[in-house]
Order: structure tokens, then C-alpha cells, then sequence
């Protein structure tokens, strides 16, 4: 079994990653920045992609811990803003991490957006970098629409307003299977697995 | 002197038009909505262009005063924010008319972004809609580079981080006759000023 380091200290991230990889059978025994000895320094996210963002997290972790590292960067795209919150969709409000805000920040945003311009997708950016240098990237991307008002308990972001194409209820009323099964983050994580 | 309404409640922006107004020699006398006797109300500006929202201000405000209508839609388009705030510049932060609010939102959002992705632009359509339903349109455009750091006490909204193309202080660092002749507004309401 190989250790990996995922570049994420976001608790439910980590287990959400672990159990999409447990699924499909990967060995890979997935550490979070918190669970190291060693003392991890965030780099900014400064790519214009969510795979250059990806590399930059990989890359950093690599370089500080001698491990190999899996990053991934993801967010919302919500048509009626062009794509955005994009790369900006944990620090949308202005600070990193505070769902909460970004949440309600996004609903007031477009609450004025009538309903056949409410489309959206989550968008998944997965990258594996090994001490030696070698990586493998890995997208995924599920399309739905925007609610009006946020609807469930589970997950976690923006995972209130958001209805994935072909269902009636958020993903954030859907259970931990359900959401792996047609999400962004499942779609990435198990096509990068596939190449393992 | 013919009488139009200026579809706004801001008393910086019909100060402004008005003043651009005059320069051009137009002999509009222009009334704020809060200068009529009649109670108009707000519509939701719910266009996807600055041009559909000023004709939705401009055509609300003929049907309820009766008089010519002269309706501007003007925003921020931030090139990382992959044109936004646009036509939500000024509810950007989920409450209508915070311009503060707005300012601090966007500095905060592309605080990480570096030198060379900075870009953007100030955007402004104007529509004269009359009575009859003669509607004459005109767009303006200014592109610049958005400052990390507020500078500058003149102007409104996001001017205090805006340095147009060729200048090395923001527009709210300048008198209004300077950002009048060089602004999107001031650009629209010429070129409309010429088409009477």
C-alpha cells in the first residue's frame, strides 16, 4: 500500500476522497495535511485553471514532504456568471473556506436570474504527482441547475442549490453513495484511478 | 428644453450625467426619479447585457411617468472574473447600491491574481426611450487594470481600483471633467448626445 498525501486539510474532502477511492478498489492509503508530522505551507492558488491549480497544490506537497501528492481543485461554474465562482469557488466571499458565505454570496448573486438561465456544473480537477516527477491528471465535470434556496444537509459548498441534470434533489440531499456515484469529484477520482 | 427622467435614484450618477450632458450642449433637462411626483417603482433588472437592462429601466419608467426615459446600465468587467461583476456590479455583493461592499468583494477576489492577468474594463450602455417608442441607443467603453489597494476619494463605485489604458491613477484620483472625457459613460452619453 502507497502513501499519498492529499493537499487538502478540509476534513470532509479528505474523507469524501478516501471513500471514492476505497470504492473502486485502490490501494492508495490517502494522509491528510494534518495527519503529517511535518509542517505543510499553503502555496497560493494562483492558476486560471483548476488543473493548474491542481499542479501548483501537487507540486508543493511533493517538494515539502517527500511524498507523493494528490490534489485537487474543483468548484462551481454557474453560467449566469460566466463560469465563475470557477478557481475563486472556496474563497468566492472574499475569504478561503467559509462556505457558508460563498453559499449565500452565490444565491444573492443571482437571485434575479430567471429560471432557463440558472444552469451550472461542478467541475473536478484531479492531479497525482510522484516524487520522481511523473503526474497524472484527470477531469470530471457534472452539469444540473441552481436553486433559489438551499435544500439538504449532506456534502458540503455549494452542494445545497445545485441539481444534477436527470434528478429532482441536491446533491446535498443525496447520500455519500449516491453523490460519488455522478459526481464531479467520483468522475475525476476514478478515471485517474483507472490510470494507476 | 425637452424633459427626460433619468431612470436612477443616485445622486452621483444624475450629477454626472447631467454635467457630461451639458458639456455636449444638449438642452435635456434632466429629473431624477426622486425629483417627480410620481411614485415609480423599481424593476427587476434582470437582463443578460447592459444594453437589455437599460431599455428594461427606461421603457418601466415611460409607462409610469409618461415622460422620455433615459436609462444607463454601466458595470466592472474584471478579465479573471471572466467579465463579471457585469451586469451585477452593483449588487456584486448580494445586496443592491453597497458600493463598499462591492469594492472590497472584488479586491478580495482577485487578491491572488498576478500583474499580467489584472485587466478590465468599465462598460456602460445608454438608452433614450420617448413616448412614442422611439428608443436610441449607444454604448461606451473604457479598458484599464484593477490596483490591489483603493486609491483616490473622487468618482463611485469601483473607481477607487481602476486605472484606465495609458494613465497611472485611478479614476477616482482624477476631477470629473478628466474621468468625464476619457469615462464609458461619458463615452455613451456623447455618442448618444450626438444622435439627437
Amino acid at each position: 500500500m502507497s502513501k499519498v498525501v492529499l493537499a487538502s486539510r478540509n476534513q470532509k474532502k479528505i474523507v469524501e476522497v478516501r471513500r471514492i477511492l476505497a470504492e473502486v478498489g485502490s490501494t492508495i492509503e490517502l494522509l491528510g495535511l494534518d495527519d503529517l508530522d511535518i509542517d505543510v505551507e499553503d502555496v497560493p492558488e494562483t492558476g486560471a485553471t483548476f488543473m493548474e491549480n491542481a499542479l501548483i497544490k501537487a507540486r508543493s506537497v511533493v517538494e515539502q514532504t517527500g511524498f507523493a501528492a494528490l490534489a485537487d481543485d474543483s468548484g462551481l461554474v454557474v453560467d449566469a456568471l460566466n463560469g465563475m465562482p470557477g478557481v475563486l469557488s472556496a474563497r468566492w466571499a472574499g475569504r478561503h473556506g467559509d462556505d457558508d458565505a460563498n453559499l449565500e454570496l452565490v444565491i444573492n448573486q443571482i437571485s434575479d436570474v430567471p429560471d432557463e438561465r440558472r444552469g451550472g456544473g461542478f467541475v473536478c480537477a484531479v492531479a497525482l504527482v510522484r516524487p520522481g516527477g511523473v503526474v497524472i491528471e484527470s477531469e470530471g465535470i457534472v452539469r444540473g441547475r441552481l436553486l433559489r434556496e438551499p435544500a439538504g444537509e449532506n456534502g458540503f459548498g455549494y452542494d445545497p442549490i445545485f441539481v444534477p441534470d436527470g434528478y429532482t434533489v441536491t446533491t446535498a440531499q443525496m447520500s455519500a453513495a449516491e453523490k460519488d456515484s455522478l459526481s464531479h469529484r467520483g468522475r475525476a477520482l476514478r478515471a485517474l484511478a483507472a490510470q494507476l
